[in-house]
């Protein structure tokens, strides 16, 4: 684990940046709650930064210790940032997201559960509560009180890819116009976040699959007419902006360079 | 249409079951605000029986005219049934479905959003908010006051399939042995309802694909330990028991036929 | 191994179905070349009968012992059984068999070659020369002097199936009608072989997709108009025709049983 | 079609490549076996230069017109070019091609065949024989006899992707080395082909899936121990190197441009 071994890495650079998941809780109890057991470097949680250049990239920029966000927390993160930014969500009610995630997630140790026979064209609820990226999602979306997630996660037919579907109700209701006045503030500088929404065709929401070797991150939103309810869909390439791509974005950051250096691969179609 | 046809249907047979989606609703109203035009025979959607056996056998036993129902609202209503008759849920809080399902689902019509090399490997977000089934879902499951679904569909890559996760909120908290009795009383005499719930191996929550071509829909939970929320998973074969076989079953129901007559394909493992 | 064990299962029951690849051989030095040790008891290998049905079904009645077949090898067999009996082979000309076969046919074992992401999408040459398989097709067809049968084996996406796509030779050019003549010839009476040949629509020629969870063999070919060529197909589900469910049938056979029983499902589509 | 609007398009440009089938073939009579009609510009067809670098790179340089190749020929003539070369090949003997292919070969109009509840997971035998590629592959590997070549294709589940398992017959038995030593000397100075032949791990063989995106055609062999048989394996993205990058390649050589320009991308992995 990066937390047993991190006065040696700190040896080695002055700057780091760990993807592993034992940095990116800020507070020492909730990294126990979440991952059940006590964390071996406490003191060093807060030193480090939450790794997503698009709510910090001035910290980033400066900061010594970076820690990469996990797939699904980036994804839903990225989503709802503008909305929580904005204070248009309901404290009082619940933001429920649904994860569809393919197999590369779990990592590359063969096992039952990813044996192709077992695992292709599953629909499988993996975590239907308690994933712990619903954690992370809350540090970085709450101001106070905290945001109520419930997170759910669905690994289905895939290797590569995440969509987020996340349901927020809103304090009151919101035109599409709003609403894209909400995200179109909160983006319209950012290289790698592309607002999808169209009246027509196939691909009038974010859609994971194009997205394959790209470090972009989709958000397209949906106003449900009969509701406060908003849906928010984030979709990313979980081993690009959801991984190592983020982390050369967060990287690219730290040494000054322009932010999209070896991250302009725009994906391909039909895939 | 159905709708436009049936004095003629009628006169070939006393009985009906009508698959397509012209009688599902018993009000007029909303039929209207749903499918967006005035029913062509708006004085028999109050004569028609929704058929779904678990919840209505006595009276489509009896019925001339049963409708079928849609493939996620069957789902749904199947996962949430229990839970609404045991009057467990918070009325003030959002039930949110977000359903998965299979390309089979939008028909035998090719189209540019079928054609293999866009279809294969999406994630397609195409009904975030305002799907129908939403309707037959409210009808079938309020009591008064309504309550307040929450409904989103997703088609991922499978050919075969529905998979619903039902995020509710409960009253009060329940423990998983109060969630089964609940289930069980509910299901316990019912054949083609299994209830899926393991602590280990892969097959631990409801999986549409060891569903295919049998009329099972399988429902599992899992009680969120953090809050009161209860995730209720529903799996079906859409072409089955959300459709034809469904129809099979409710006509072995109208016919005084054992009810598994012709249904007890169990699905196949590994596929 | 069943061969190290074979004289405790002989004390179990006075008859045999060794599904293994054990007992396929009958010449003991032909299972040295193939298999790349001595056989534990060469003196049985000649007291199995091979247990295709079509090909052997009056010896399975009433032989003590029955050896199941290859998955790869029933396919090529079945397709190829017709054109040998009726002696339109030439015997100076390679017969090439190109093999599609999916992920269960390497069992249930993971490895990093099953693990899904990187057995999703393959097509993977795994036995491109030295399929074991092709022993057993030279075994069961040849006369003499012995068929020249070159074998190459493809792994695709694809959990259960397989299609064997023969290139065959003939002596002297023949028609269709011909072709479907040797055919009618010998399987006409078979419960588990069709012939598949269409000239039009989606299902021409033999498909195991629609063959999933189906005891059928499905056999069809098409003359190249150009040469003394013909193509023939074969598919089948290698868990069931080409594995287990042939062997219920040869067991059926062996106990005096109608030979379809317990092996009347006809597939699924679409699936 | 391309040939009757050539006119047109020579005004445009003094330099045309053709991306359609129109010019593949030298000979008149040819193109009116494999294509079914009168040619509508035959005198131009000797004009056009066959646009696989590989072959014909000098040509192509100063050529006013060249057509782009097959997909399915590329990949094969790539396969087998350099045992042509070396005329190791037995002329006596045939060559069986057997071709797997994505959906996305048969272009971007849906049908009833693509689908995708028909398309997903098939194994479908589209052109046994016949397969017009087959004379793009005999023109340009042939000398004097030409050779015989018998050509399969099947589409399977994939969207993108060939592979050719090619079956030739050698004159005299050659070691792998000896083989080794033909292709090296063919390709050394190849930047788009690459020889794959590994003793161990997933990826031995060519493999067409992290080809996606790229413009390598990946080529390798086996030696068949007990016959003169030699299995060479080619894998292409038939919408890069079997396509539009090709003919990418192809512009490079024309404009004296560094022929990697524009097709670097290495493809993905895992994919």
């Amino acid at each position: 684990m990066a937390q047993t071994r991190l006065a040696t890495f700190r040896q080695c650079s002055p700057r780091l940046i760990d993807l592993s998941s034992d940095f990116r809780l800020r507070d020492v109890q909730l990294y126990k709650t979440w991952y059940g057991h006590d964390h071996a470097c406490p003191e060093l949680l807060s030193a480090f930064v939450y790794g997503v250049p698009e709510l910090h990239r001035q910290a980033i920029a400066q900061a010594p210790l970076v820690t990469g966000a996990g797939c699904l927390a980036t994804a839903t993160i990225l989503g709802l940032y503008p909305l929580a930014r904005a204070g248009v969500l309901s404290p009082a009610m619940p933001i429920v997201v649904e994860a569809k995630v393919g197999s590369s997630a779990t990592g590359n140790t063969p096992s039952l559960a990813s044996h192709h026979p077992e695992r292709q064209g599953a629909v499988r609820s993996f975590e239907p509560t308690g994933h712990r990226h619903t954690a992370e999602v809350v540090q970085e979306l709450s101001g106070s009180p905290p945001l109520s997630v419930h997170f759910s996660a669905t690994a289905i037919e895939m290797v590569r890819g995440v969509l987020t579907t996340a349901h927020v109700f809103l304090q009151q209701p919101l035109s599409d116009k709003d609403v894209w006045g909400i995200y179109r503030d909160a983006y319209k500088n950012e290289p790698f976040i592309r607002i999808v929404k169209e009246h027509r065709g196939v691909y009038r929401y974010p859609e994971p699959k194009i997205l394959t070797g790209s470090n972009f991150c989709d958000v397209g939103f949906e106003v449900d007419a009969q509701s406060h309810r908003l849906v928010v869909l984030s979709a990313l390439d979980n081993l690009v902006k959801g991984g190592a791509g983020n982390g050369v974005q967060a990287m690219n950051c730290m040494l000054g360079l322009d932010e999209t250096t070896g991250l302009q691969f725009p994906g391909l179609h039909p895939i």
